[in-house]
């Protein structure tokens, strides 16, 4: 049976490699997988024209386009396997955002939810080489914060689906191992 | 558009000061705000003459009580800004308690969850030089354990409500600091 | 009135001889108190000859018969005080998994949580002692990280319920602190 993982991690933690990665093994291994953004499924489903409207909408649309985008993914996942790549929590200037609100989990209904974690010194230092994002200047101790937090929220979202929790640390030069950690979940 | 505010913190975190100094400040800027203390209007909707009835009513009215409160203060928010007074989780006897349980938070339907923390040193050192209350003795190790308890509380608030959660750091001498974060929530 | 305590604990740290000593100080004190091990109560609220079938039953399925445990559970602590001897989070292979789900806690609502903690050290020494059973070998971190990780999960759990938290200590020669400090909560 196809399931539905949803893979999240903070900028650095290096996401978008084992997302990009797993996919390609899981495909050679035959066993059907697609990754999808749920940002981008909203935005397709939203209707709007332009990302930035979406935004601006009042927040009970906002809250409609999140379910349909959710209803949506788990449609997908009946006819294949589906990698959601999403957002633990994110910072916002008024706080952390849940990415994963109640309507949202219940909608989409997860197997596993993935923290994809590193070393906050490592994770610095990704963010120091990539020059091409401007990413805010965090402290170390800003990124172990980030991460313990979403552990928290993480594990709230197990209670109200029933998904495990699954914690892929992905340390510098041991891609592969985190690549077969995602992989090893279908 | 008016926002509700919940603004969390523990003994001795300063959160009274902050309060009371974001209202004002606030109001100044022609900010309409109002501030309350969510047990004070629990009591006031409960209809008991005396506040320690209210404890010992049975569990479903006390349930229905904090609903009433919930939804009066979401109606009060409909014409002006509300900071909402109270606590992220409680210490009791019988273990923590949810300052913010699910019938709450969805009829309150709060923007933003503040968590006003400290330095457990700090807090502590606030509550010995504090003679006016009697306040449980607790360890530096306690107090640490109680914010980060909260930190987990609040974001699973917030993946019921949408609302985010925002730390606002308190530091000896950096009072103005915190009450411009708060107030800049607005 | 008769409460519903659930009792959680990591292997190792000391749950079962607590619930045990608890049960009996209880007893002897004249509160009359129940134990039921939350698996129990499925497997013969199931229907199914095996235990391992349980497991290998559809979501749905599953998800049905923890309901109809949950309400038997309920239903027993009408008459009597019941601790619900059970997990608050579970490692599998495919990530944690949380021992109470939204559906058991509304079913069951319970009066209190309880965590009962040790020592990371002392937790290895005792799984490293006890070879009656085999034992998945953890670090002190990785065991550190499943204590956190559950404080984190049972608060969510008092969200939904109202239930308090209790954490417990059980440290190496002090069960005797530990065994008092369960029954008082009755």
């Amino acid at each position: 049976m196809s399931k539905i993982v949803i893979l999240t991690g903070i900028p650095g933690s290096g996401k978008t490699s084992i997302l990009t990665e797993s996919v390609a093994l899981l495909n050679r291994e035959r066993k059907k997988t697609v990754s999808v953004n749920f940002g981008d499924v909203m935005f397709d489903t939203s209707g709007v024209a332009h990302r930035d409207e979406m935004r601006k909408l009042p927040q009970e649309k906002q809250i409609e386009n999140q379910k349909k985008a959710a209803e949506k993914i788990a449609r997908m996942a009946k006819k294949e396997n589906v990698i959601v790549d999403t957002h633990c929590t994110i910072k916002t200037p008024s706080g952390y955002l849940c990415g994963l609100p109640e309507w949202v989990l219940k909608n989409i209904k997860p197997n596993v939810i993935v923290l994809v974690e590193a070393e906050p010194s490592e994770i610095k230092g990704r963010r120091d080489s990539d020059e091409s994002r401007k990413r805010d200047e965090e402290s170390a101790d800003d990124i172990d914060a980030h991460q313990k937090l979403n552990r928290a929220a993480a594990i709230s979202y197990c209670m109200l689906t029933g998904a495990t929790m699954k914690i892929i640390k992905n340390r510098d030069s041991y891609l592969l191992d985190a690549v077969k950690e995602l992989a090893g979940l279908f």
